[in-house]
């Protein structure tokens, strides 16, 4: 039909040739531009279940770029993926459909720049020492993305199934060469004592840090595994010893057990929580205390996948990667 | 990655090699068992509005498909097209992507088969002259689905737009063949009168059919175009006439100015609507008074889509027809 354009369909490899984790974090960063300023348009997502088995859907509009998430939850699909994700991007003048591409490679890595945006704007210039609690897939783009912000000499890897290591060392070395030191600990407060970065990455309903006050001074720690409210991977030690806690959304708040039980057990308060989008543009009004410690938690958004989607799709475009396809 | 499978790519070419009208009625049959059984799960449609463009996500769960259809409806785009759609089908058991294919070309075909399954149950054997209200896309097909259930001799096209109609009686007939006299008409009316089938499928806000009550005696009128609480297609005179009042779904009556305006100026009443998925099941309980006449409207839901989508998967497969597409 005349005027149809091609639609591009880029799958997980198209997508590492075209954006580096550098970009991505720069993506992020200007999606908090855009939420702060309010430039943009997402309805809650829409959640469609049928017994455990979950359906969402996630739209967001922007000047740029119209783009819709598409996740399928099935958790009995074990060993095989539980999670399966895509992303359409439509023309925000014309309606046509532009792209297609893979969101579960999407949802990791802009998950690991939001981690790096924090890093980045948080994390003290001298750090050195990573701490990665949860070696998931979600636990290799948060350390590729630290290495990318911070010039890292140890990595400190600790799960609760620790036969999963050795894959995700040989993973991670891909993306960031043999240099950095990678050591492996039977305990979580192992990697906590020892980095200056702590990143919790996993699917727990109980903290998986220790709940010991002293560890946590002079450190950021970073959370993005908990997206539930009966989910939780903070210990209330960490909100005793935190002065300032960092937020992704204001949905972050209402979402995740990692805010909602100690706004409740009355460990921090309301005010005490500031929004990331907020301290990138003021941070000048905003002083950061490193005697204590640094919190970012994150739930993620639509905003920040169509953002980083469009990034994605226009560099294709100028590179000519990725196929096309026709509707007609 | 291990376990992941390839996905299945369809477009408009290929969609055409797989499926027949009939085969698109039988499946709207089998949509419409579904609906009576209560076998499925479809809440209500997500509409994103950005000004006057919108984006609509429209979810359904069937036990053997999982599908969503994404629509972007740009009314100011024209004269290219204002709406452009995708259709998404998943696993139902793991969840995985299985196709993407071409929304609006299933959505015009099914919407014909809508047209076509009414005909199938509800038209006389005997009838041979068929009336068609506007000449865009859904129309065409329509036309395809009355041709396909009756031996149809006689063809009346009217279109506001006059010089619409030779490209669509082109087009007609690249489906039909040539053997089926097609004839252009002024005034709605004279198609109507010598009609035995007549069929509407305008974007009107006003009745696009002549108000006389004598014309509509010993036929079936079928509405596909109006889907907005102020669209209207039928005029008064034809509820008058109609003893049987059919829709697609309980959407219908909520949703349209052709069953809501007349429920507000009680020409018909509640009860002597028939949901056509309990006509199909119960049809020796319910019988046709042909002396008056019929009146069928649709507005269609994802059922239907996904009913029509997963058939079209299931033999695209089979058949070896489409692009497989690798996220990996």
């Amino acid at each position: 039909m005349k005027g149809v354009r091609k639609i591009l369909f880029l799958n997980q490899s198209d997508m590492k040739k075209i954006i580096t984790m550098k970009d991505a974090i720069d993506s992020i960063d200007e999606a908090y531009k855009l939420y702060e300023k309010k430039e943009f348009l997402m309805p809650q997502r829409m959640q469609v279940s049928n017994n455990l088995n979950t359906l969402l859907l996630m739209p967001c509009f922007i000047n740029q770029a119209i783009g819709t998430k598409i996740v399928t939850v099935f958790p009995q699909n074990t060993p095989l993926p539980t999670l399966h994700s895509l992303v359409i991007l439509n023309n925000p003048r014309t309606g046509e459909i532009q792209a297609i591409m893979d969101g579960s490679f999407l949802t990791g890595f802009r998950t690991g720049a939001i981690g790096g945006s924090a890093i980045r704007h948080l994390a003290a210039e001298t750090a050195t020492k990573l701490a990665i609690i949860g070696t998931g897939v979600q636990g290799l783009y948060q350390a590729i993305a630290a290495c990318t912000e911070r010039r890292m000499t140890d990595i400190y890897l600790f799960n609760r199934t620790r036969d999963k290591i050795p894959q995700f060392k040989k993973e991670l070395q891909k993306w960031i060469g043999t240099d950095i030191r990678i050591h492996t600990v039977l305990h979580a407060e192992d990697a906590v004592k020892e980095a200056d970065i702590i990143i919790t990455a996993t699917n727990s309903y109980e903290p998986v840090l220790p709940d010991k006050q002293e560890l946590y001074k002079n450190k950021i720690v970073i959370g993005i595994g908990s997206f539930q409210k009966e989910m939780q991977e903070f210990p209330d030690a960490l909100y005793k010893t935190a002065e300032h806690l960092f937020v992704d959304s204001e949905d972050a708040i209402k979402e995740t057990g990692d805010i909602i039980i100690p706004l409740q057990k009355k460990l921090i308060h309301r005010d005490s929580i500031i929004h990331m989008s907020n301290y990138i543009v003021n941070k000048e009004k905003i002083i950061l205390n490193r005697e204590k410690s640094i919190v970012f938690k994150s739930t993620g958004m639509a905003l920040f996948d169509i953002v980083v989607a469009n990034f994605i799709y226009k560099k294709a475009v100028k590179k000519n990667i990725g196929i096309r396809l026709s509707f007609s």
